[in-house]
């Protein structure tokens, strides 16, 4: 084991930095671990987003029009489903519905997420480890002015409508870190842990509550490097910014280092909000600005390489 | 409950003579019975290929290329499963999984295989009336020349090229009667009880080893009327004269006939097997001739229209 950085992610932001990572990073020294909070059973099949965006994003299929889901995607059994009164909330495409059902399968069978990620990742042709950070399902439930709603009930279903007041993360208790996750935190080689620019609350908070994780990162004695989602009182993609209100937080970075304080050593601002380094500088955490609103794959590998070479001063 | 005819189908076959009933009898006269021997469960999906084929048929969605499935169809997520090393033997189409999708969500939530029928009828704008012979699931196990093979592992994985060597039924003998076709049975109006031309073996056959279900047909004191699926020594479609062949019967309507003899009253043939009339009769089966190939709508309601004044005439 020579993992030498391993990146949390959550979807879309997350990927954008990971296939950044995956492309600047030897093979053998990258492991990115995926929220799996958001995972949930629809039709019987089980669904894991952010694997899937990550896994898609890194295969080059993520489909670059409507930013989640697979290239040359069609429609022809959920519009067959809508005409059967089925439900049709969840946008389920014809080429994503084989990763699930492939998924179920498979786990029905008997395999692990890893596993199955793992066969996912060689099918779609990747070479970069991309794991679960749980085996053990987890779901994340979100507390609202409308009541408790499962998080695609949410996040899908209600388009992050209702006001959020709260989060909580269901069977994280009993999650166990991914063998391979633990495996790579007592990598000798390891430089650096990275929070990709996902949600803090969402993404990289429920794989923070699967109990020792706080813990084994500290345990690391090496930096954690978390990339801010804010640009200049604005989230790039998704409710981040609209849930920190929700939550009583400015939508700043300095908001996002405090919501992670005590776990990160470091965070990496947008370059229009330097002038906030020093505040956040004051919470006794590290902070540089960089380019982060990743537009291409240039952009990306930019950002991967300014928070390697950062967590390589970091370590020394 | 105003039944007069009730129909016994397999998949194409009969799904053919059942449209041309559901043309020429009145919506509240015709119950359409659907053999369940060849439904399986794969991927996670409960999947009931007669049901299916008579419910595509009856709704004018049938694919009239391919001669099974749903007209427009995609197969962008076979296509993606198969690119993923999942099973891609058995064809899912793309609209057709949104019906297996629903039917096994449906029954995941308690709901009877009849009743998921009764919605996917309505769904599909069929107002003829069409039940499962069971909400209790059977499957047909094909004994062959390499092995006793589930019945769509034999019919579509190895496109029956195994010699059958005998049939057995399981899940028929704890299987009950479904209610719809139980009051049929016992409805005043009752004329006569209708075999498809559909394969005597592996679809018509899988019903009548439902406990009760011969003595059921007899206690109507109703004429039974099988049409025979063989025409000059062959059948239309499907494995019935290979399977006659393999069980040592010679491929003719009178071994048909023999077949079903103590079950059916009557038996229906090509007009090219006319010369085979007496022999049938000596059994004690009254038989006609028609023109029993179904090869547009015309031909389906004039066959139709035959079996159901022939019924009358057995009746008085």
């Amino acid at each position: 084991m020579s993992i030498r950085y391993i990146a949390f992610s959550g979807g879309v932001g997350g990927a954008k930095l990971s296939l950044g990572l995956a492309r600047v990073v030897p093979l053998d020294e990258l492991l990115i671990v995926c929220n799996t909070g958001d995972d949930f059973d629809h039709l019987g099949l089980r669904i894991c987003p952010d694997l899937d965006t990550v896994t898609y994003t890194l295969a080059g299929r993520a489909d670059r029009v409507q930013g989640w889901g697979i290239d040359g995607e069609t429609w022809s059994c959920l519009e067959s489903l809508a005409q059967l009164g089925g439900p049709s909330w969840f946008r389920l495409g014809d080429r994503d519905l084989a990763t699930h059902l492939y998924r179920t399968q498979r786990l029905r069978e008997g395999a692990g997420l890893g596993e199955v990620t793992a066969e996912l990742c060689h099918a779609f042709g990747i070479a970069s480890r991309i794991v679960p950070v749980s085996d053990d399902p987890t779901a994340t439930l979100v507390a609202t002015s409308e009541g408790e709603l499962a998080f695609q009930d949410y996040f899908v279903r209600r388009h992050c409508e209702p006001r959020v007041t709260g989060l909580r993360f269901t069977g994280a208790a009993n999650a166990r870190i991914h063998p391979q996750l633990a495996a790579a935190l007592g990598s000798p080689a390891l430089q650096a842990i990275i929070f990709c620019p996902s949600n803090p609350f969402l993404s990289i908070g429920p794989m923070l509550a699967i109990p020792g994780m706080k813990e084994s990162l500290k345990d690391t004695g090496k930096p954690v490097i978390a990339v801010s989602p804010v640009i200049g009182s604005q989230a790039v993609k998704g409710p981040t910014a609209k849930i920190m209100t929700e939550l009583g937080m400015p939508v700043t970075s300095l908001a996002v280092a405090e919501y992670y304080r005590g776990v990160i050593d470091a965070l990496v601002v947008d370059e229009v909000d330097r002038e906030g380094l020093g505040a956040i500088r004051d919470l006794g955490i590290a902070c540089e600005a960089a380019a982060t609103l990743m537009k291409d794959d240039q952009d990306k590998m930019q950002l991967a390489r300014m928070v390697v070479e950062y967590a390589d001063v970091l370590a020394r």
